[in-house]
């Protein structure tokens, strides 16, 4: 059992790690150069402080991940603190996935009202780049859920 | 103990309660009109998916902040079902306020690289509202913060 209780948060935190991996990286090499009316504008995510404060998130929860499997599991005093930690990080990649798919949606759809216009029109690879990151990091976002709730189980089952 | 331990999560529960609901209403009934070269143009919270995403969130952090007041405290086997949502809010209510940060900033400061001018210099008012609405937002994430922690430190204190 105790060993069974070792296994299990072992493979969603490698998960998470690598889905937050992926999505830092994916946002990260993307760019585009495209020319409108003669003139070449460029794309980059470090353009957008919410995709910036995405791909940092991203790669702090990758490394978290990592860190936190050799931490211990429940029951221990240690576990709450990695329990709290895990609160933290999911908040944080929360916040970092929802910041980035404000800043996408409007990237794609504009906004009439305030007088932006869509972007991605004329900078469909950069925003396929960026929309394949946040994919991936609404995935790292339920997966470290999925290690949220484990830590939660295993926290009062002593 | 068990007093002081029954009394401590209720200051907070009720100020995330109090800090969430006048962070919606501030948000909810910030709107302004202006005139621009002769035409009028308005600003409403309701134009902007992210403000509307932050006043729902904060609805349901109040109401649920209230009604979580009535959850056993622990240790009990609903404690951690208790937990688990506190988490869920906690995520939830980063999630709105880091996109509508994300949104307000835009229009405080816009973005050149993607030809997105800043609207608050025409909509102060509406922009000042918003910004009053966010702290109120970010003080009840800190404050259901701090519940959360209190939730994980008596888990497995029994």
């Amino acid at each position: 059992m105790a060993k069974a209780r070792r296994f299990v948060p072992i493979v969603p935190r490698v998960a998470t790690a690598a889905a937050a991996g992926v999505a830092a990286i994916v946002m990260a090499t993307s760019h585009q150069t495209a020319t409108v009316f003669g003139v070449e504008v460029q794309a980059k995510f470090q353009y957008m402080p919410p995709l910036v404060f995405f791909v940092v998130a991203n790669v702090i929860a990758c490394a978290y991940s990592i860190l936190a499997l050799l931490a211990p599991t429940a029951p221990s005093p240690a576990a709450r603190l990695v329990l709290a930690a895990d609160a933290v990080l999911g908040m944080l990649l929360t916040g970092a996935a929802a910041s980035a798919t404000a800043i996408s949606a409007l990237g794609k759809n504009g906004n009439s009202h305030a007088g932006w216009l869509p972007i991605c029109g004329i900078m469909g690879a950069f925003c396929d780049h960026a929309t394949g990151a946040l994919a991936c990091g609404f995935v790292a976002v339920a997966l470290h859920f999925l290690v949220l709730l484990y830590s939660i189980y295993t926290m009062n089952s002593s």
